[in-house]
């Protein structure tokens, strides 16, 4: 049995990887279109900033036992009554190549608007991508350099070209920082990055683009009229899916592939994972696009299990994600207030500032939380952290996101028996502190509404 | 309505403020043996060591709204009959307090064992304790310290006497280092012990204690012959529960009151809660004496709110428990593999060396992670982390023990949405990759099982 995987990122690479695991007679092939199987992408601001020395760091694993790494090959089509794929190599020539099983694990594309002057601008999607915007940042000749896009690359882009001695400005169209987060906590992250001297201009869009003597010129709404020596281009993705579609999946949000919780499309033999698909959330019941890495681990697993003949589903993301910009990280699970809202949920938002560990043991962090529950049931429905990069965030962001995917109640958090010692914690952890904010506000509602009956 | 609540550490307070939270009407009133209501036991160590400059800091907190603060004062016994409490005062003055209900929060004591000259050594369990073993360490006059007892004290005593510029030994009955994780994860706190020239000795009994010219010399099992200035005294405690059994409260193990899980005692109207209790184990399903600042906090809010008419719950503990030791964090959740067969589980434990987060990003550091499941079952029984204290060792047990709380199988862990940055984790989590390698491990075993047929 052969089965082929078109894509060498992080879905592609882990179905080829489990699918080896449970079956390792199955004859496993991965098409990719450069020759980088399973690197980070999530690492290429470290590389920019110099952090990462080799680029060669970056690969997740430089091992593939038994899998047939076809790189620098594109897919071009896929016959499904045939059974085939058809790519082009490195020479322009097409080939063809039969599977039993397919996985499509196209992942995603930048998206790049159609802005006069937009030719002038860098995305950081793809290794390529991040050899040209490394060449220029090491080569002197960037003393400014702007960001476009206020999303998890674009405040980690700052962060890595200020670390390289850059001055720079971030441009974003929403009003808020990292709009994945609430206003409150972008603030937070806002006021970490003035502080190193990163010019934030938010609400603002970029109408042209121009090259003049003194470097490249951005105009944009709100009288932006700036000139910098670099432009990184950081305004999100969309699904890289034509191939799919052509060959008649069917798509759905933005594009994204239509899955089953198995991974299954719409045809036969064929099943697709990680940011070329819809993915199912946990909280909300329902398919969204949400293209995340860990997710395309996930998803791939579950793809490369089930192509082999496994019974496996994939158990639902919550949208858990952490970025660290300077000192500062940020992170969150589950949904935010306007989003549970929009699902109608009735949400209630707490905020709490308890310590990272106790006070009286040194270098104490405040920590900033957020926690969204659902005001009639009681139940958690997501939470946010912004603090101390040092300050265990992203494993408390953890913490919510296990209770989050066991459909605790806010106030059951109080039950969970973690660990404490007052270098690293509270006896009531910052997480349960906060939980006891949310309930506290929920008592509070409850009696102001009864109250003006 | 008068509550009474005798003891004014974690649980007693915590009782005390659960109850007034509830019902602000509730006249509530704690006794406590000394003047230090709610201070952080755990908190003595580093009083001592220094890092805590001020002893006023270990207070968990200062204002007690609406709480009756009886310092000083001793409970001598209890009258259930006539529904009052026995105090002695600070001049010896018997008084009669009476209760509607009463919350039995008394604590533990430590185990001083019957040892020739062994009222030379020093336990560190009050703020009298601190004080004294403070003023020795910061008089200059103490150059060299043995510790006794290999336990969390013992080992952050080691850890505290070193900051001061201490000579210590560190002796202990027990054969490895913190015998509440596996001997694996003691041989690598005895590394780090070792590295900051601590001399740590086990498997010795203490025999006799002589103030001789040069100090005091300590005689042991195994030709142990030491002098030192000081000798702190940390094999452990046991539970402060007399008064309660001269009342006629059920004790069992080791002495401890026995509750329910609402934390009421076999008398009407008289709950207990804390250190001085049999605490229920969720994964045993069982009772043990686990005494732990968190689970006395969780106890004493429970019976605080059954006390004033709630209808509250003990969720159970899981011996979640953490502890620095120089750079080193440890922490475990749940049962060690020898406490799971004693309890009748096929335990199947596995050790992975996963990095706290991508190795290309600086200060990547292992993390010694040993996971304990049932081999027939598939369940998670619990977990053990060793590592740089700054790389999320704490709250990564708390994954596990958020998991364990829910039941959950080692292999659907890698389904939980865990956060991710290259910074702060990997793609699959270090705990993920650590139940990855119990599930090969669990597939190898069946698999040499069925060969072996």
């Amino acid at each position: 049995m052969r089965l082929l995987i078109i894509g060498g990122s992080d879905a592609g690479i882990s179905a080829a990887l489990r699918a080896r695991e449970l079956r390792p007679e199955v004859d496993v092939a991965v098409v990719l279109a450069d020759a980088f199987p399973n690197y980070s992408i999530c690492g290429l601001p470290f590389y920019v900033s110099g952090e990462t020395g080799d680029w060669r760091q970056l690969a997740h694993r430089t091992e593939f036992p038994g899998i047939e790494l076809l790189c620098n090959r594109v897919a071009e089509s896929i016959d499904v009554g045939r059974k085939v794929v058809i790519i082009r190599t490195p020479e322009a020539i097409t080939q063809t190549l039969a599977y039993d099983k397919l996985i499509i694990a196209t992942g995603a594309k930048p998206l790049i608007p159609d802005v006069p002057g937009i030719e002038h601008v860098h995305p950081l999607h793809t290794m390529g991508d991040s050899f040209t915007v490394h060449e220029k940042v090491t080569s002197g000749k960037v003393r400014r350099a702007a960001v476009v896009g206020v999303g998890y690359i674009g405040v980690e882009m700052a962060d890595a070209l200020t670390h390289r001695g850059i001055e720079v400005e971030l441009v974003g169209r929403s009003r808020s920082v990292l709009p994945t987060v609430d206003p409150e906590i972008g603030a937070v992250i806002r006021e970490q990055l003035e502080s190193r001297n990163v010019r934030v201009l938010t609400g603002i869009e970029i109408e042209r683009i121009r090259r003049t003597d003194g470097g490249l010129a951005l105009d944009g709404t709100g009288g932006l009229a700036s000139t910098v020596d670099l432009i990184v281009w950081a305004t999100g993705v969309s699904p890289a899916s034509d191939v799919a579609r052509s060959a008649g999946i069917d798509t759905g949000i933005r594009g994204a592939c239509k899955v089953t919780r198995r991974m299954e499309t719409n045809l036969p033999d064929v099943y697709a994972a990680g940011d070329c698909v819809e993915t199912w959330h946990r909280v909300l019941q329902t398919y969204l696009w949400l293209p995340l890495g860990t997710t395309a681990h996930k998803q791939g697993r579950v793809a490369g299990e089930n192509a082999v003949g496994g019974d496996a589903e994939f158990a639902g993301a919550l949208g858990t994600q952490v970025v660290k910009v300077f000192d500062l990280a940020i992170a969150r699970t589950g949904l935010l207030d306007h989003e549970a809202k929009a699902a109608g949920f009735s949400p209630l938002t707490s905020y709490a500032e308890p310590y990272d560990h106790k006070a009286y043991y040194p270098s104490a962090e405040k920590l900033h939380i957020r926690v969204t529950g659902d005001a009639l049931s009681g139940k958690l429905l997501g939470a946010q952290i912004a603090g101390n990069w040092k300050a265990e965030v992203a494993k408390r962001i953890d913490v919510f996101a296990t209770a989050l995917f066991h459909q605790m109640d806010v106030d059951e958090m109080n039950a969970l028996d973690l660990s404490y010692t007052p270098p690293l914690g509270s006896p009531w952890d910052a997480v349960q502190i906060a939980a006891q904010a949310w309930t506290a506000r929920q008592l509070s509602v409850g009696k102001r509404r009864q109250e003006n009956r």
